[in-house]
């Protein structure tokens, strides 16, 4: 393999195929990128146990690719990546001069690196499965910010630490728990198939950064119950998909409300931010009491002290006092957006549900916790 | 107690106290700071077993303080600070309201605190030593950006994890080593004192966003063989001294040379640190070959490969072939700051100078490394 190409291209290409890359992985080829030049153009792949990321690149204006010898190399990933970032010339060539030992030069630098041999590199199939639907780069991410953080981080049921897609009748319904709090989105896609999948979170946030880097550019998805593609111009991210199947989640959102709360989305987080110091066990429950006359929200342990705070807000029904975790209703106001945000309950142990108060497309359920106060 | 106070000039007074608390401490009272109210205005203090912060605040219209009742009370730091960071008001009130129970409003948000007994607090003496003298604070934070580098991270003698100042017939003399390379900074002080102090590095590091924060500042400094404190407009930042005597270092610098460099830095710089991936047992070890006509840096791994890059520098006098660590070479040439830097060797296995072509204030010296490549 003997090539040449635009230092800044290809950088930005391993840093890309670097975020399925494991550089603490006891087998040493999964922590290298295969490097393949052919007929085609340059093919850069990466891959750990759960993503495999492609980069296809043709030649053009900006890339400068030259393809002297066809061939192919892999280089440990974090060396690769290390020496390309730092050649100090727009263009650099890459030379397999002796087995695997592979040269880079730039400029006045020239570096001999002892590479792997690329056979022993893992057989990834990038083929893409059958059912297929686009989306927009941006509604992705929207969707990602909504739900990755409410799936739970580690969970003896491991399809928890996923999000559920699940496509039917042109909607889709995008579902995260951890028991504790619930996250669901909705969004209408214009396709008839059917599916439901759960991905893992952590491919969910790697994909924000190699696949949905331009929020204007649509996204091919791809998928088979295996296996979900993520496609976009020159990229293909593939991750593997959690087995089992997802919890019936709609049962759990109530239908029917008897108080309702209407506050300024930022007052509210920054009231229950400014008590969090304020810790039992590690955790920072905060205690709403509401009546149409005033509401409290207080904060107490019995080594710091305590916070009291009267909230600015609209309360109507009956007198409340509900307890709750301080992170999931910050989380949840904070996935919301809107500037104002309607609470919504139905008694003092029961789950209740934060939405803007001009959309229900999501959906962020909380389930409060009892207090001895 | 019971005072009101800007929260925004409380705010800054706390975090620069806070650089003296040690929040893991055993011992409660050293996680808190102190605050006492008396006739003179409001005065802050925090400590761990080596640094001393005393920050004090009289009344002006830009802090707003206003004293109800004098007191004092112990509250620990990080809850105080993060109370005072999130208030949401222009003006704070903090009032002790039962015996240490400490009471902090503003705005519509209310905080009941259990602080400790100020009389707890260790009693530190900050009463000026004898031995003054006066460095404009930019100054100061020259002298340590140019040394603390070097000093020893740690070591068998605990003297050379601080950095020496010794002041003689007008001249400060300011050294750090950790036996392997050695930064000497002199400074021309219109002081007739004489001392010779150590001061642990890491204090000289708290310094810098303490006291120094204003470079145009002048800064008194008044020490003794205990310790030294640096004044500034309201607060006094005491450290205590390293025991023991430094060692002479004057006669490790070689005062005659037979071969020179001459090179742009940042070349210098970005070119070892293009290479410094290249590791033996975690250390880069550089090889420069020299002779007039071309200057060539090397490093090589058995693992991971080697590289070679020609440098562009003038070099005088006999051929030389040289090996060091990288990080050394780049530390000093950092911390030299000139367009181009003066390299001076006498031999293969001696130590080297680094300098600024037009200014010998500051010496950088580099122990070479042997290797078998």
């Amino acid at each position: 393999m003997n090539i040449t190409i635009s230092k800044n291209e290809l950088n930005s290409s391993l840093q890309a195929v670097m975020h399925a890359v494991s550089s603490t992985s006891p087998q040493p080829y999964l922590r290298g990128i295969r490097i393949t030049a052919d007929g085609e153009g340059l093919v850069l792949t990466g891959s750990n146990a759960d993503i495999s990321i492609q980069m296809n690149m043709q030649r053009n204006d900006s890339n400068d690719l030259n393809i002297i010898e066809e061939g192919s190399i892999l280089i440990d990933g974090k060396v690769l990546t290390e020496i390309v970032r730092k050649l100090d010339s727009e263009t650099i060539s890459i030379e397999v001069i002796d087995g695997a030992l592979t040269k880079f030069s730039g400029h006045s630098a020239l570096f001999r690196i002892n590479g792997m041999n690329p056979s022993d590199y893992p057989d990834i199939d990038f083929s893409k499965p059958p059912v297929s639907f686009t989306l927009k780069a941006a509604d992705m991410i929207s969707i990602i910010d909504q739900t990755v953080f409410a799936a739970a981080p580690k969970d003896t049921r491991p399809v928890l630490t996923g999000v559920n897609f699940k496509l039917e009748g042109g909607v889709l319904t995008v579902t995260s728990t951890d028991s504790f709090r619930l996250s669901k989105k909705t969004v209408s896609v214009d396709s008839a198939e059917t599916f439901n999948i759960t991905i893992p979170s952590r491919s969910l946030n790697e994909l924000k950064s190699t696949v949905l880097t331009d929020p204007e550019a649509m996204i091919e998805i791809s998928l088979n119950s295996r296996k979900a593609e993520f496609i976009s111009a020159g990229i293909i991210f593939q991750t593997k998909l959690l087995d089992g199947s997802y919890p019936e989640t709609d049962r759990l959102i109530p239908k029917e409300f008897n108080r309702e709360m209407m506050i300024d989305r930022m007052d509210l987080i920054r009231a229950i931010d400014r008590n969090t110091f304020i810790r039992t066990e590690n955790q920072a429950i905060n205690r709403l009491q509401c009546s149409e006359n005033e509401i409290v929200l207080t904060n107490r342990s019995q080594e710091i002290g305590d916070s009291q705070e009267v909230l600015s807000a609209d309360f109507t029904g009956e007198e409340l006092d509900i307890s709750f975790s301080a992170q999931y209703v910050i989380e949840a106001c904070r996935a919301i957006g809107s500037e104002n945000i309607k609470i919504r309950f139905t008694g003092e142990m029961k789950p209740f549900i934060i939405t803007d108060p001009a959309d229900d497309s999501l959906i962020e359920l909380v389930l409060p916790v009892r207090t001895y106060n």
